[in-house]
């Protein structure tokens, strides 16, 4: 298929609310899609965090949970902290400040708020759990729409606490 | 380099063998790219399933497998059991059905068959390897090839047990 | 945004220093979409190699290392060798050679050396790890630059020991 190329960009916004929360985004691609008017090439879905990815896969409760939701600890939360747990020591955890004044991480490091406390996560194993989970995931667009099967859906993976999250969909190709 | 953007879409299937297989099809991206006439862009691989993935490694035996067919257990089979083993409960596995009333896993179900009888797969472990393999992957095409080094090959992993799987190929690029 | 499609590549070549090293590149893929010339699209960043890959996250030492330099085991070599020993047994490392002749590994093989000794990696952890880590990774292109949040940060992971690597970038889109 030969054509004019076309992009369209769009960032949008996403509160999370839980630790390891897994959030179904595919309509907000679909979305985009449509918005870019591109009938034919792809979509780049990118996160703009490092403790925070996108993945595909199925969205059933047991897989993912939330697990505060379901009342018992979801499955991906039983593999993702044997992976990378959160109860273990990790050296980026040991934020150096005038009560740690030997801690190890003494760089990275947010502005201390105004009263010289510098309120870093204690999110090593996010990090480390970010070894999966994918700092940009590339579909195809055909027909106006993902082509994608039945159980596959677009989610947007905390894996740090609660927090607001940003993602940008890029459409590229022909209308 | 400037030129006209032409895009090509391709998809094929496959019929895998085993549980946790590895197929190559680095000569299956190559026969799109060349039936694409693109010489210099990019080819997405992407798959429509939520426990069968891409990855590109080396497709040594003892790394890959089969299992099935160099009669040990393969690395990678170690590994990715390890990470999640195919022996642990999973609220997934848990199937609500008439033997079992109160299975956790009441939504993302198949249509029952002719007696009435829920068939899902046990593979709340496939899923989980899934974290690993990719849903798809993006390669640069260069002179008509894919741009890769020596032991770099495309492959298909099948995490669940032998089944069809679709995999599309997307070349987007100048000629 | 329409506009004449271009595309640009371009191949960097990196001497690793260490056994499972994070090298920051942003600052080289920010200056192949500078390059360019392209303002909107994306880079596609992938490596010739299977023992290491790219990955996206931020490149505080305490995480990424070198642990040779910091004095103490950095986090993510904790995780990544724990996920897939350097001393455990795999088949890929049992390589078939004279004073081997039973070993399981008889195919891709390197050339001998002048004294017909095959001189293999002993790298089959480093082919598991590579599981976590990407051959390729597509970044969006917007303004001219990488759209990536504060802690973001490009990284080259050599999985095996110390050697020359190449990345190439692919940059596609408007100028």
């Amino acid at each position: 298929m030969k054509g004019e190329f076309y992009s369209y960009l769009e960032t949008k916004k996403y509160q999370t609310r839980y630790r390891q929360e897994f959030i179904t985004i595919t309509e907000d691609v679909s979305s985009a899609i449509k918005n870019s008017g591109i009938k034919r090439g792809s979509a780049v879905i990118q996160t703009h965090h490092t403790t925070c990815g996108i993945w595909i896969n199925e969205n059933e409760k047991n897989l993912i949970g939330p697990s505060e939701e379901i009342g018992y600890t979801a499955d991906l939360r039983h593999v993702l902290d044997n992976f990378a747990s959160p109860m273990h020591d990790y050296g980026h955890n040991d934020v150096k400040h005038d009560g740690n004044k030997y801690g190890k991480r003494d760089t990275h490091l947010c502005e201390p708020d105004e009263n010289g406390v510098i309120n870093e996560c204690i999110n090593g194993h996010a990090h480390a759990q970010a070894l999966m989970i994918h700092p940009s995931i590339t579909v195809i667009v055909e027909d106006g729409q993902i082509l994608k099967g039945r159980w596959q859906e677009i989610l947007l993976v905390e894996l740090d606490h609660d927090r607001e999250r940003q993602v940008s969909i890029l459409v590229c190709g022909v209308r």
